[in-house]
């Protein structure tokens, strides 16, 4: 499973691992892949500033990246009162009236800005903050990162990372300099295109994969699904939702509402919406996607106020402990995430199905 | 690339090709693989014997099958005089709106029953015709084939593939008695669910693969994706849409309008919906399939009538010669159909190029 981007990365195994949990993210680069630490959750520079400070200390020197949310365009933007008044009453009160539906509890204490990592502002101080910690990578899950952003990796020797659902974004990206394209299949969790992965990979490896490593995302958790990713043209593999139910990812708490309902749903339990960011990105199924399904539910609003409408329901929804009603970004694989497994564990029995698949693909001929 | 399904089958290579011409059918069955001609569009049965006639002198006594469209549960049904009298006048008052908006002419030729092969009584002609030729299989694409249907392909020692979208579906076949399950990917052409082939495909050998052969359907035309499949588990390979350009396929004229279309489009030039049968379908995007995407148009008729209300447009659109307004099923991978070729060198492109990946992956260890 040694591909050129081992040595690239300086890892054993070519697994990048994308987690909102730095716990997570440690482990993965402790059991030989690359963990990248999301960083749209965090509200506060210093937040992430410590979240960094204590994977420096746990991943044993072995190399991790981030991922900040960048969006190509900088949106205009004020502050995020401002933001708030562009959103219309009749959709606050769709989700005030849907959660009452759904049973969901107010909380005491839910913040009303609510994520603001989705804000151009925000993302950039994320970047500050990323650059004075020995990361390896900066991955954008928007495209392309800005420009000056780019070159400011360069100058500091982090590769720069970006995801692509078109062969034609993959171009633009290494054009503008990215680094590592990773091709983000239909069946992926979060942002996503409509282009499958089976045929999304090879295009995005014939029109990029000569200048660029380009990662497999999307439908990606055992070893034959990796080897599928190489056989495909990919230098590796870029596994998000896999670890939502390793024994390391805490947030939420123990054996909390999201972790029960990804451990019930089938692969067919996902859906592809604008609800959570205002642009298309999978999500769990539950009764909080089919309220916006319905007839009666208001068009989702643009990034990043449709983030900004629902960041409290969120808080409410995580708050209700109600495997029925969360708010959770999964892939299509979450048919095959069924039981809690540390990560360490995921990633062993990973390469050796790899290994096992490729013994079986040889001995056919 | 040598599966046990070969053995089963009697073939070379695993690669099974659906088409609907019995020159591409006959075509794949001497390059090596598996011919399967689709029924659906012969109105009479004399037309399909006369087919699967030219098949039998023309195939050098390789093994083929055929594919017949038959609902699981017969529906409720008379003549095609009386399913007509069930459409809409609104429906009917769209359609010659739409095509008179698209620039399309109208013809005099036109069978006012249009293509009959959805229907129940012309399918079960199909199978009384097939049982008179030397077939090794019949597959159906829309589920498991009645039960008396498989009872006699099994008197005849015929085997019979069903298709399927989900993994519970492909345990239903089998317990019914379907004898090889084809995987259905979301990126497939024609008829299909939304789980994608990386997705679905492990899925639905580890719930049957133990007891039938599964093949991958869904974004197959390369011999890196054949590779993929076989390592996500299947068989073999399930290609439908990669054969339309094959230079074998002259239905609708050689360098007809819908070939142009294909031979033009990229991956994200396809949209899944239900104006083709009534049942959720891959087609090529156009101005037509666009149209019935619009605000004021209205939502399809279930099977069998959405078939019968658009059957006549599908003879005016064919004959209209403009690739912008073809209505025309095809799976993701029409990205990478770009040339004509004919089906040997398709076929022995296909297994080269699977070769040298199994060869790569093994390289890497």
């Amino acid at each position: 499973m040694r591909t050129s981007l081992c040595e690239v990365l300086g890892i054993e195994y070519p697994v990048l691992g994308f987690t909102p949990s730095e716990q997570v993210a440690a482990a993965i680069s402790r059991a030989g892949g690359f963990g990248v630490l999301g960083c749209v959750r965090y509200n506060r520079a210093e937040d992430l500033d410590a979240a960094l400070d204590w994977m420096d200390a746990n991943t044993d020197g072995k190399p991790y990246g981030v991922d900040i949310v960048m969006p190509a365009a900088p949106p205009k933007e004020g502050t995020a009162v401002d933001l708030d008044a562009l959103i219309p009453l009749a959709h606050r009160e769709f989700v005030h009236r849907t959660l009452a539906e759904l049973g969901v509890p107010e909380t005491a204490d839910a913040e009303p800005g609510g994520v603001l990592g989705w804000l151009h502002s925000v993302a950039r101080s994320h970047v500050d903050v990323a650059m004075g910690h020995p990361i390896r990578l900066i991955a954008n899950a928007l495209g392309p990162p800005p420009i000056d952003v780019i070159d400011r990796a360069h100058q500091h020797d982090v590769l720069v990372a970006a995801l692509a659902g078109r062969a034609e974004h993959a171009v633009r990206h290494v054009y503008g300099g990215v680094d590592i394209v990773v091709s983000q299949g239909y069946e992926a969790g979060g942002h996503t295109g409509e282009i499958a992965t089976m045929v999304l990979l090879p295009e995005i490896v014939d029109a990029v994969g000569a200048r660029v490593p380009v990662l497999a995302a999307g439908g990606i958790g055992s070893g034959r699904q990796a080897a599928a990713a190489i056989a495909l043209g990919a230098q590796g593999v870029w596994m998000g939702s896999y670890w939502l139910t390793s024994a390391e990812y805490t947030l939420g708490g123990p054996n909390s509402a999201t972790q029960r309902a990804l451990l019930a749903a089938r692969s067919s339990d996902t859906v592809r919406s604008r609800i959570y960011t205002g642009k298309p990105a999978r999500l769990l199924r539950t009764r909080w996607t089919e309220a916006w399904a319905a007839p009666d539910a208001p068009e989702p609003l643009p990034m990043p106020l449709q983030n900004l409408l629902v960041s409290q329901a969120h808080q409410r929804l995580a708050a209700a402990d109600d495997p029925e009603v969360v708010a959770m970004p999964v892939g299509q694989i979450v048919g095959r995430m069924n039981e809690v497994r540390p990560v360490a564990r995921i990633m062993a029995e990973l390469v050796a199905e790899y290994q096992e698949t490729v013994r079986r693909l040889a001995e056919l001929g």
